[in-house]
């Protein structure tokens, strides 16, 4: 047990605000607000600060201007919404605004800003004593009350993932160890971490198709993400550990399976897709699925808060482990 | 001349990008974006960040909520929109995770977002190094096509102003001078700086009745925000100097006219609203107006580019020094 449990988390603090407030469009990747009739808008805000969530010497200014925009794309993916605009803050100290570095950070933003036709509408520029600061917040659209929320899964659907997951935090531990992006035999891991692609068009996809029940985004990770679905579906979930689509080269870089599994289960931030679909609507798209490589890796129980990770035939409880700021 | 001036600004930054990206929605206190046939959404972010914007020994955690929520709706107010939700991005040090400070600075927002009916719809907690950083962002509806921008002034429009200026920085220098809050004789010119009043229903009340051609929030301080009205319009501006509304109290903290005009002119963060009317329409409702305590200060003139100050006669060359990070 960590001294960390040991204070309120982040999840905590928002779940007690949003109770004592009453606040109805708190805990989801995306705020769902009704733009007109025939649509709803997503919006979604996230704070990201330098030594927290990115070091200037593991990443460069065009990765971490991809990145900010990304991980809003995420979100917005995760409510099977179409990106639209963003709005950008950035707080830098006085020696990084004298560089290049904002020039280039916004360089990275608007190349995938345009790959997704996202226009920028808004923002603001601030200097900061000493770390830089990014808000990036970024609105979707998906039709009335289509929005694929967190909360729609039941007892019975099937469990599924966008692509493949430990990427990002293998990434991270090679940053960690000294690893250099720059001529890396790891670049792809690496890139998991400093560049990661949010999933769009597979979220557009599900969402204009209402073929999912519940949706996240992997940032925290995949047993607190999965955990973050089970409290606001008020479902279980089995996960079969054979089934997790471990990210390729994952191995060679892992002492021992714990490691694999811990990379894979609790490291965040490979901004996947992780979804559940009924049984009935599976068989419907059965092929379309297997184009799209997404894997089945479990089912929703109606065992309400409890995760199984279920492994040659042995089953455990799997915590939510994912990253936590407090 | 300072040795700022030899650095590029944010406003020439942000400029330099609005050009280089085509940025229609770029440059006006909100952006303007389509809702339904008959509204459009407006909206604007705040980047607040500790020792920059604020100073914890001189605010108090609830001043600081309410803050960061009121230049956000002031941006709103300057629209002529109503406001309607707003997100909210917090970072916090551990240190001040682990005290009331985050559930106080909470306290100080919901309470004015009360006052005003504003739903807090989405935001983000993290963890810092070492200093806090807010981003606060604010929606608000305006009818299709009516949001008041800062490019409609013509010239021959009238100037005017809400409120008093000057307090904000008065506050401001108080408090460098090492005046607390608390048992303090000047509390009123130190909640000018510690807790502005958004002109939430003063905006409402000139953008649904189409009064202003052009409006502004003093935030920069309004020989700057006045120059960017300016710049947007493409006009020019001639301000009479016995017309500007001086804040109360603030001969009696000043050492000279000098310093008063200094506060008033350039100080910024007092978020009364600047807006320019057709004569024919102020004579319209020039009563409304009286009532409201609207001041009358000067006149949009086709001199573009150019503000002149006018006292006892004389005319001077006004020069935006309001606040700038870089």
């Amino acid at each position: 047990v960590s001294i960390k449990l040991l204070e309120k988390s982040e999840f905590e603090f928002i779940e007690n605000i949003r109770r004592r407030y009453n606040l109805s469009k708190i805990g989801d990747d995306c705020a769902v607000l009704p733009k007109d009739s025939k649509t709803d808008l997503v919006i979604t805000t996230d704070l990201l600060v330098e030594d927290i969530d990115f070091r200037l010497n593991w990443t460069t200014p065009e990765f971490l201007g991809h990145k900010s925009l990304a991980v809003s794309l995420s979100d917005v993916a995760a409510m099977g919404a179409k990106p639209i605009w963003a709005m950008l803050s950035v707080g830098v100290p006085l020696q990084i605004w004298k560089t290049d570095f904002v020039e280039k950070f916004y360089k990275g933003w608007f190349a995938l800003a345009k790959k997704f036709n996202v226009e920028l509408v808004g923002g603001d520029v601030s200097k900061t004593p000493d770390k830089i600061v990014i808000d990036s917040i970024a609105a979707g659209e998906v039709k009335r009350g289509k929005a694929v929320l967190r909360s729609g899964a039941k007892a019975g659907d099937l469990i599924f993932l966008t692509g493949e997951t430990g990427g990002a935090a293998a990434g991270l531990k090679l940053l960690e160890k000294g690893e250099k992006y720059k001529n890396s035999r790891y670049k792809k891991l690496l890139a998991c971490q400093l560049k990661p692609n949010p999933q769009t068009e597979t979220g557009m996809f599900l969402g204009s198709r209402n073929l999912a029940t519940a949706m996240i985004d992997l940032s925290d990770g995949l047993s607190s993400d999965l955990a973050h679905i089970c409290q606001e579906s008020k479902i279980g979930a089995a996960i079969y550990a054979d089934r997790i689509p471990f990210r390729k080269n994952l191995k060679s870089i892992t002492k021992s399976e714990t490691e694999k599994i811990d990379y894979a289960l609790n490291g965040g931030e490979d901004y996947e897709l992780l979804f559940m679909v009924k049984p009935k609507i599976f068989f419907r798209c059965e092929n379309e699925f297997k184009k799209r490589r997404f894997s089945y890796i479990g089912e929703a129980t109606a065992n309400a808060g409890i995760i199984k990770l279920i492994s040659n035939e042995k089953s455990s409880i799997l915590q939510p482990k994912g990253f936590r700021h407090f």
